[in-house]
């Protein structure tokens, strides 16, 4: 039986993967594992069908068979515990993985969030950019410790693993601002991991849906 | 060999519990594992050597022979994935439980944290009380997610879980706020983990080494 992990039927981002449904397409990928797609509306993320599978309505979700899942960082964990690839075998170096997959989600990846989230709701209030100042100075801080930690490496402890898969996802939301560049390693190191076949893969699957949506907007004569 | 965790030398909290060696603790006074402490003040926790241990330069860490881990939520998982009592033995229920853990760290941490960042770092400002109140709606939100998921269940899912232990942890962050008051079956949930033996020794402990720090610095004449 193929798992179905749920996303957004129409992507706030517009395609650009920054939504978690992303994280576990990649994994997925990552993986050689096949899997099929259900897309909510927002109106269908609060239904009871939705709650009972994600408390929080959010996406994604993950069933497999009697297993459901919600939290995009479990279920990473899952499919890299499940399949070969993105774990480290050494059960040390196992853990330090999962410790930088705790890392990217919540020491790097909360800053990052408020920030956006002062974008979308808070950018017409007189107080914006004096306080997204301070925002950014705390983004910047984890950047800089990140960009020091990683240093000349090409991943952040050994081989890629569902740790750097996790830490790129969460430093892709800093795309539109340029301050990732501001650290030529972290730069690279996105780089390096977008390139990967997995991720193209990945992100082309998550843009065909969002251009999909679009495509029958534009043909309901309703809207 | 006895494993070791950092801790403030001071907490900022004043002893209050709400520093995350809290969660580590508590985890291993649950799985009645042994442990020791070494304690560090603000300087150290910015020291080569501590940043070898931990790249963000915070507590807690952990460290048993050949491993050293930091994140709480990865230690807290690599403890009750080695020692008996905080993960079902039934795998769905297992990831279930991790998946509770993610949740209280990625969905319903960040916007409290939030929360208290803004009281520490901007109270001072203008825009304070109008903010506060946008933010204060984001954390009721997920408060009232949560009351709805929990209903009149004693845990989030079957048995008292890591998942569980750290979702306590969280809301523990609103205590002096009294928003989860507003919730009665989450304030059940808490007061009925902090209850537990385990949750008592774990505070005891902490409380302890703020007061030996309080204690020292009353009786320095140079400070």
């Amino acid at each position: 039986m193929t798992p179905t992990i749920t996303a957004f039927e129409s992507s706030p981002d517009r395609g650009k993967g920054l939504a978690r449904d992303m994280r576990v397409r990649w994994t997925l990928e990552e993986l050689g594992q096949p899997y099929q797609v259900r897309t909510l509306s927002f109106g269908d993320m609060k239904q009871p069908a939705h709650l009972a599978l994600h408390p929080f309505g959010q996406i994604p979700t993950y069933e497999d068979g009697e297993l459901a899942l919600f939290e995009s960082g479990a279920i990473v964990l899952h499919l890299a515990e499940r399949h070969v690839g993105l774990l480290p075998t050494d059960a040390n170096a196992r853990m330090r993985a999962i410790a930088w997959m705790f890392a990217a989600l919540n020491t790097v990846e909360p800053p990052i969030v408020e920030r956006s989230m002062a974008w979308i709701f808070e950018r017409e209030q007189t107080w914006y950019a004096q306080r997204q100042a301070i925002v950014d100075e705390r983004v910047r801080r984890r950047l800089g410790e990140l960009s020091r930690h990683l240093g000349d490496a090409d991943w952040l402890d050994g081989a890629f693993s569902a740790g750097d898969l996790l830490m790129v996802s969460v430093l892709l939301r800093l795309q539109s601002t340029g301050m990732v560049d501001e650290y030529p390693n972290l730069a690279a190191f996105v780089a390096r991991a977008t390139a990967r076949p997995a991720y193209q893969r990945a992100f082309e699957a998550q843009l065909a849906v969002f251009l999909q949506a679009q495509a029958a907007d534009g043909s309901s004569p309703a809207r």
